[in-house]
């Protein structure tokens, strides 16, 4: 790739600032606006422009955080002293400027591309999603092993849910010593999960199984975990939900069962912001690399 | 299931011999046409019956192999010492009998249903796919192991190829100590790759990297080891195509350079033809279990 | 075993009274003294005798912690508000007990044969000593997961020392998707490195490598990582020791280095107390069982 | 170490063939003896020596094989059409020269040390015992792939005795995804067998289990598997012997019982000879430079 490109990075939090500074590790020209609140160490190699226009005029690409807003107003910028606007950075970003960020909306892409440039959501990237799960699976296991009396090796887990998310965690749970069932709906799913030495079960039928696990995780983001399941739980067993909203656990009637859940959300960029860095960092760069540029 | 089921198996090899057995000793009634040749020692669970009506008439499920013919007129029976013509098997079924086969075509699928008999193709099914993927994997290290003088331990493995049975092989030579590098188009297949743990190389750039392995397994059935691919490997390589037809190697220029390639069809039934029987028992019940029989 | 026998657990800390209420849970009478301030929650399953010697007297198993004492003259207690002096013990101990403990010196020994008890260090079981490595292991894993911004997949991680828990930390890691480099003095001990995979080097040289690390962990009770290593590594570096006293980091050089370093003591019972009771009582069944009691 | 060294490698099989060569390819003078029936392709890179004298005179290293010798009169030189009289080396060998053979008995030993040579038994060093069992593991699971009609994956294996080959051979069946029990005497491997996540069993105990299994590997070359185990596995069993002579199987119980036995005897050499060959060669440089050379 051109390595006279610059890179114009507004918004977002440590994850952000370390896909900054890998970039400019790269060996690309990298700005930054909007991560004024960062610790001394981390914004080391990478620093603040002066002003939201210095920053974004003249860069090739800009990149936007994920979400790239909260309220559609101003840039998700956590790290930041002061508020961002979006019209500011539309208004200054260069005509055939390329700019990436995370969950965009149709209002912001038209108005992007009034302006001239061409706008990529890379939240929508597969890879991103399977890398991702990554460090969610890790994140899952440190808050198990943190949350637990026991190690993780010899205790019986379950796994609900056979994605990305599922797929990796089982892996990683067997890999240490732990006895590992995953479920799924369907028979192709079954089919793997048997293939790589699991222990298999419908997730229909989760609730004749449940009172044999010390841990249950779950990525599915439907109420799976519901009464009857939640029920029949072991009452020390530690629920961890990985699923995105509105999760996958009763969350009240575990409560009235005295049920330990942990419903962990955005693992990525709280259990390995470097990582998570990394990580938008590769997928930005298979996005330039397709664009030619 | 309704264990009053009567089970007819008509032809195929070993494998099919070994899914009309385990059907047995799940506690189904089962009858077999088209076995004679059998080694007394497999046939003892299953016996012969008398004529193909015998063993046709009456049953409610009706099993022929993969493929269920290679001649569009008779079974495929390679264990039988006469010919087994289909019409004999569709007008001795009864109406409304359930006719499961193997890369069942138009025409035959018509005369069942003429007939009045449901009729399914199993080989399609994608569990059978994924769970035959495991005997081929194994299939293929044995090959590794029987046709080279060193270990998979230390030896440097590519796996061209990310679908079914790259992942798994891939796992398989890891976890023997094997230095593996495995190869895809898409990014996010790359991406699992990586997630996994193996090292990543896309398909279409092999040729840089094909003199660094010991062994070459092609699982994509396009010609990717071409003669680019070819004069790169080493000469002592060792190239295994688990590709079906018409395979990944240009087998005519790996010959003028003196390449060993083993092209290797059909691992399953020939490596673990007791695995592959249940595999295909195991698909049948799926099959038959979502029917509501 | 005789499950008639009555064990008297005195002593010891939140495993402790794991150990005593999975010996419970087994089927023999338990008896325990010296866990007052431990969690209404723990203490469910075993109750405190209301003295030293109605807890001790007619106990066939009397079972101290790990150390036995800190002081030579009272039990180690933490859990308790009072003091038990080891002279109560011995004194109302009945003639031809058991007396179990850790870390045992030589004066109790005698005291407790003049007693006319048998007396054993537990301690110094092997079985114990594997075993913990599993919790030590995960503990030290867990750490790390908590004192990095990266996962430990695709971390570069090296394991100083290939005894029980380097063995043990180093396939963990690995199985997690690190790049495990692992350290020996011993020739046979490198062959085994080798032979499970991973990359090796002699203790002697890690200073010409210590520079490609992310993580190292010690488990060699020397100074192994001393200012010429320790100068070698990168700034960003995490090292946690898990060796015992006096440990085998520099850390006076690591601080003035300005190298972040965690010197992790007693991880079992600090990072997974109910697996570490488990390990406890296993080893005293198998001390049991090889007096034929 | 001086890469001026000049090797002389006087008999042997594959292996010792292998073993010159990667000697040469070090950078290292090699000459040859006693491979004159070798395929040309091995022979490529070592050329045979005229005589003993000529192959041996002037060699600061001169390797036998293992053993060295099988009838104490010549050297064990399979792969040569004439007897080489072990006095012709000796006579021949210079003074100081460093004489290196496997199984070495003291005659020979003392007949060295008269000519003023150092010598040394490669055969009994740890390392080399460590690194064999890496191509015996992969030797056996190729012997069970061939022959069984089941895949490792999935398949019930016993494996007696967790010494060097049945550690590894555990781990790589797990790898594969069966489902693995190892066995021990002693407490502390019976706790390393659990912390690898194995199911165990004492060794004393095997009767009561053998007949869960598919597959027994034995290692243990004391009579385990006598009347009373074998009389309690399935009839479809298939054992694997690896243990050196007199074996650990009743051999002739199992022929009367009808049960499947291969005693395979030193796999290394016929599964893996280039890997066998790399293990001898890494273990003479290992001795080489503990002595300084």
């Amino acid at each position: 790739m051109n390595k006279l490109l610059t890179f114009s990075y507004v918004g977002g939090d440590t994850r952000q600032l370390y896909t900054a500074a890998m970039t400019a590790a790269d060996g690309f020209r990298v700005r930054a606006f909007g991560f004024g609140c960062a610790s001394e160490e981390l914004s080391l190699h990478v620093s603040e422009a002066k002003s939201i226009s210095d920053c974004v005029s003249g860069a090739e690409v800009i990149v936007l955080p994920i979400p790239y807003s909260t309220d559609g107003m101003t840039v998700n910028s956590p790290l930041s002293a002061v508020k961002i606007p979006l019209d500011d950075i539309i208004s200054t970003a260069d005509t055939g400027s390329i700019i990436l960020g995370g969950r965009l909306d149709d209002a912001f892409i038209e108005a992007c591309k009034r302006r001239g440039a061409r706008v990529f959501d890379y939240f929508i990237r597969p890879e991103l999603e399977i890398m991702n799960a990554i460090p969610t699976a890790e994140g899952a296991i440190e808050l198990a092993m943190a949350n637990t009396p026991h190690t993780i090796h010899q205790s019986r887990c379950l796994v609900v849910g056979y994605g990305r998310i599922g797929k990796l965690l089982s892996e990683d749970l067997r890999a240490l010593g732990a006895d590992v069932t995953a479920t799924a709906r369907k028979h192709s799913d079954l089919a793997w999960i048997g293939a790589r030495g699991f222990k298999s079960c419908r997730t229909e039928r989760i609730a004749d199984i449940a009172g044999g696990f010390d841990i249950i995780f779950n990525t599915v983001p439907h109420p799976v975990l519901n009464f009857k399941v939640l029920s029949a739980t072991r009452p020390d067993v530690l629920i961890i939900d990985l699923a995105s909203k509105p999760g996958g656990v009763d969350f009240d009637t575990a409560k009235e069962l005295g049920r330990r859940v942990i419903w962990a959300l955005s693992l990525p960029g709280k259990a390995a912001p470097l990582t998570a860095g990394r990580i938008i960092k590769n997928t930005l760069m298979n996005i330039l690399e397709e664009l030619g540029v």
